[in-house]
């Protein structure tokens, strides 16, 4: 075996006690993964973190440990999947999103603006494992970026706010030229609809709105907007949002690492995360209704349904943006049109076959806003 | 160790080879737990139970294996429960809404009629496993059955159509006196409505209308009513319903197997029915929507949306029902206010908070139904 400056001492360890075909001995020593997420420990999507290794742990009997370290251990948020890819780290937990500077379609693997074409993270998912994207998923990265890296769908984090204001937004007009905190695919979506916009990690949002160099800014909504102290900084919440409507978190494992891991761990990573995917999702359900009570009950935000017109706005310029990327790369166009075919099939039965969350909802709580 | 006469030998050579304090030895022998489905091979609910067998499998590295059975290898749908309380089989892939005959606490465990109190599928998960539901579901099986089963949520399989009907259903009045298959609290709620209701297992439904035994039923909407011959034999289908808005089918493993399992196994056990609910009802959308297409294009069915009005109704008459239980029997009671509880932090933040599933579908797919 050549020698890999970049391996890590456990996985080492479990490589050589994998042997050379990667079958598993029973002397098997403990294979430890280093990985870094993109955000701090302060938040609840760190939790969805440390869930995920716990399970691992649990699932394999001790076996295989991961090692969690927060955002800046190694890298910054946005070069982690830089640091999986060269084995600075074995693997990240971040987001698909932050890649759009390296190549555009990385937003379609987080979900994406209306979905896109109306999914929800049930579909979302759908698409990857039924339709197709999964494959997709993984040529982003082999091919189309060359970097060695196996992702894992593992953090719902949607759907997410419009955002925080220091003051009302009653139209479209009322947003052209604010200074405000978006990324990826979002910030050019605002951008276009004339917004000014600057990309900066979760935990710098807060202070670059108090020194006044922002005036707006989202982070997902709820619960860790609060711990990122928004509240404290701007009065006005406005939600839901429709530039990230499904947006899920990515678990990166470097690919040697991966390939060197024994076939039983491979498929507890893959269970752990999805495991991981579904009770977070659950507890964000209940995690985001009481931050929404806090806000106004102990924090005094004033929150406000978004209008429908800047929700519509925001689609009509996504779906621009989408047709002039899918006109000039024909891998963002593969992915795109992946995702149309198979929302042609499921969103309108859907539609059709379910009852709207407010038919049952309003029949048992009355509308207080 | 006493004898166990309903232990299976696959699971006694696993006790034996786990030692008497449970902990897994280097030398550990397979284990084969014999389960078995409330339901036949050819449903696709029952692919979800050879999925979960799958990921036991993998996980474990072949060291738990679980035989899966249909329904009638060893008992009848509605006597699940009961054998594998007394270890006849180790365990069941079956629908605690079958219990109601028991005690009608069954229902509340699947989910139920509009949530309850307007929750979805997450929502409900949310109840057990942030809101105190699954102690409850343990207690429901442990003290007011007095069977000694571990329940676990694997199947989520709902929202569920109204049902199909011989002929158009325009009003209320037109549901009084028809002969219809319905099971658990639903027919309670439809007789009440005015149905005759008869409860039969899934495989009997075609052949009692064939019969002219009865002249509408429900399964479940979509795939597996196409797999159970129902467009073949009724002409209109109504959906939605939300009669099983919620309806989460378990996983109940006997309490004695359960308790001799090694740690890690049980683990597995846990992490493969939470994997197992969130990739098949991922497929479940995929599935459902293209057996709404097939049902229209190839089978000639008429397609309807179920009038609100049916919907309401149901729900009053099932808030009236749920009521006149709760006063009757305190562990109803019980169950029923933990999940108002849950219900009024979750339910109306998440309707405040997120866009209604057709904003971004109305955008994309302009309606045809």
């Amino acid at each position: 075996m050549p020698a890999r400056p970049w391996m890590t001492t456990g996985l080492l360890l479990g490589l050589l006690a994998a042997g050379p075909a990667g079958h598993a001995l029973a002397a098997e020593s403990p294979v430890t993964l280093r990985m870094q997420a993109s955000w701090p420990t302060t938040l609840t999507v760190y939790e969805n973190f440390l869930y995920f290794a716990e399970r691992v742990d649990k699932l394999s009997g001790g076996r295989l440990m991961i090692e969690t370290l927060p955002v800046n251990s190694v890298v910054g948020s946005f070069d982690v999947l830089e640091a999986v890819g060269d084995g600075r780290l074995d693997g990240g937990h971040t987001w698909a999103g932050y890649w759009q500077s390296r190549h555009k379609a990385g937003v379609l693997f987080t979900g994406g603006p209306g979905g896109p074409f109306g999914m929800d993270h049930l579909d979302h998912l759908g698409w990857l494992f039924d339709g197709g994207g999964i494959e997709l998923y993984r040529r982003y990265y082999s091919e189309v970026l060359g970097i060695p890296v196996v992702p894992l769908p593992i953090l719902p984090a949607g759907p997410q706010a419009f955002g925080w204001f220091e003051r009302p937004v009653r139209s479209l007009d009322d947003l052209k030229n604010m200074r405000c905190r978006e990324t990826g695919i979002a910030a050019q979506i605002f951008s276009e609809m004339g917004m000014s916009v600057m990309a900066l990690p979760g935990g710098d949002i807060a202070s670059a709105a108090e020194r006044g160099i922002i005036e707006c800014g989202e982070w997902s909504g709820g619960a860790d907007d609060l711990r990122l102290g928004f509240q404290d900084i701007w009065k006005y919440y406005y939600t839901p949002g429709v530039h990230e409507s499904v947006s899920v978190g990515e678990l990166l494992v470097n690919e040697a690492v991966w390939d060197g891991l024994a076939p039983d761990l491979r498929e507890i990573v893959q269970s752990a995360s999805m495991e991981t995917f579904l009770r977070w999702w659950v507890r964000a359900q209940k995690l985001n209704a009481e931050a929404l009570d806090r806000m106004v009950e102990e924090d005094g935000v004033i929150v406000v349904r978004t209008p429908d017109e800047f929700l519509l706005e925001i689609l009509r310029t996504w779906d621009e943006l989408a047709e002039r990327e899918a006109a000039a790369d024909p891998f963002f166009k593969e992915v795109l049109e992946s995702k149309r075919a198979y929302a042609r099939v499921v969103v309108p039965a859907k539609r059709f076959g379910t009852a709207p969350y407010s038919l049952a909802a309003d029949h048992y709580w009355p509308r207080e806003r």
